[in-house]
């Protein structure tokens, strides 16, 4: 019987990992932003994913280093990216790198990452390379689609539900079930196999960002990491705002709150935060968090593989969608 | 006897696979950038660069289309952010996409557009995926770094010779030489067979982009496609620019025309035209370029196969270097 690790050995072994990559080519101002960038941290819990998935059914779990690194590259390439294009000036309590040094330095330097991640997972086992870089390249498209569908959300005032499900499924859903399959590509499982990890992917992907909408309004900042009510602020299209706009009774009073330019924080944050609470959006949101953790346990069910070495993965499922930060 | 492909040819094979490809991916509004600046065309002396190689050895060229495609992808890719890097508005004589469209859409089309060509490369056998990708990868960073440096010279004033050939092999030249060593791997070359065409790719680089800078200001715009003067007008820090600078007797006169901000166009052309005339650079530049044509025809003289088989890259050679357009 194989050895199962823990979430927090894999994780160990993800962040020795991590520190071990050093960019020393020059010119060194090319990559001192990606240095910066991986040092700021972050949970990791993708490549861990990668590592977890394969240790259901093999041991050598370094042998998905490779893969779990340009994941980890590759998802701080889009948050630089993403900062830049969203004129982001915070991320992780540090000044985003298009603040710290210049746009030009955030679009190369990026450009530089996005290759890095590509020369990471080049280093698996020639074997499995081709259908480990293309589920990663077509994940990496579907992440680029869901940030475009982002930004156009932004000047829209109709976004549906569905919609938003979709965008938060190409944003942030794809690359944590990515992971996981690119584990169970790598450890020669079942195609069932490897398709139900993904499905279980996606649905903690959608949980935890449904969950990470709710913390922004409902959360405790300590905690959490990030000021309270930044989403309301900005006019975030979230799960919360796309509800309450459905609403007839508050759409009036709520797009007054996004239209008017001027205005004291707190006062906007309240104002809206009750709007939510009155439409009882927290329970509503909760619930649908709880349909997708129990969707991913159904998936994680039908893996084919012993209860128990897939113990580490339920809890994982169930802290991720019932987390407080 | 296997057949050797006319330049023409190969450039035909190439161009219909390049008009193959169609994005057809939602949200539409993230690829049509991509088709756009593809569309503009362009010399495609890249793709053909990899198809001639592998000819030298082997018939069965449409076996190298994938790496082919994926260097003319990236190529442009590379363009869509220099262009908004350097704030061009014009390629190809038409407008770029961060004009035509937007910042945000420049950004992230191009990243789009770079995970294409990794796409394109994917499809390449997958005996072969390992080591192709390898070396794509690696001239994608030199390719970078080379931007990077351009971009840093433009705030120097004592940027030297040495520096600036060293730029233009990363920024240009390695990606021609990728081209051919990339055709070799395919084709099962020796790897002193691959390094002689590499070094070929290098030199003829730095020729091409030699060329390139002499037709900016002694072109016939008709012929080049640009405005003559491009590079005079906004201080580029090209071969005569530099050559000019380090010479004592002009360089109050040049830095004087370099710090004007306001003045006829016409007139800042022609005098630092003059200039350069005076100091006889554009024959030092063309005896410059005749090294470089040299250099690499000694190192397709090494190549180990017919010298008729050969022939079609040695008129490149000539033509790349001796071009009027």
């Amino acid at each position: 019987m194989k050895s199962i690790y823990a979430f927090d050995e894999v994780l160990d072994i993800v962040n020795s990992s991590i520190n071990e990559i050093k960019y020393t080519h020059n010119p060194i101002t090319l990559f001192e932003p990606i240095t910066y960038i991986l040092s700021l941290g972050g949970k990791r819990v993708r490549p861990a994913l990668a590592l977890m998935s394969y240790n259901l059914y093999r041991e050598d779990v370094r042998r998905v280093i490779p893969v779990a690194l340009a994941i980890e590259v590759f998802h701080n390439f889009t948050l630089l990216h993403d900062d830049l294009m969203d004129r982001a000036a915070i991320r992780r309590g540090k000044p985003t790198v298009h603040i710290k040094w210049n746009d030009n330095t955030a679009v190369l330097s990026g450009d530089a990452m996005l290759i890095e991640a590509y020369k990471e997972i080049a280093k698996v086992d020639p074997a499995y390379l081709s259908p480990v870089i293309k589920l990663f390249s077509e994940t990496a498209t579907e992440i680029c689609c869901g940030q475009q569908l982002d930004m156009e959300f932004e000047k829209r005032m109709d976004v549906t539900i569905p919609e938003y499900i979709e965008m938060i499924r190409l944003k942030t859903a794809v690359l944590l079930a990515c992971s996981l399959k690119e584990g169970a590509i790598m450890a020669d499982a079942s195609e069932a196999d490897a398709d139900n990890l993904y499905e279980f992917g996606i649905d903690i992907g959608l949980g935890f960002q449904l969950k990470d909408d709710l913390l922004d309004v409902y959360g405790n900042s300590e905690n959490f990491g990030k000021k309270i009510g930044g989403d309301i602020l900005c006019n975030k299209k979230t799960y919360l705002l796309i509800s309450a706009l459905e609403n007839d009774s508050v759409k009036r009073d709520l797009i007054s709150w996004i239209d008017r330019e001027s205005f004291q924080e707190s006062e906007k944050i309240e104002a809206v935060t009750a709007i939510y609470n009155k439409l009882g959006l927290r329970q509503k949101s909760e619930n649908l968090i709880q349909d997708y953790y129990l969707k991913a346990i159904a998936c994680l069910d039908k893996v084919n593989i012993e209860q128990e070495r897939k113990s580490e993965l339920y809890k994982l499922a169930e802290n991720l969608t019932s987390r407080i930060s």
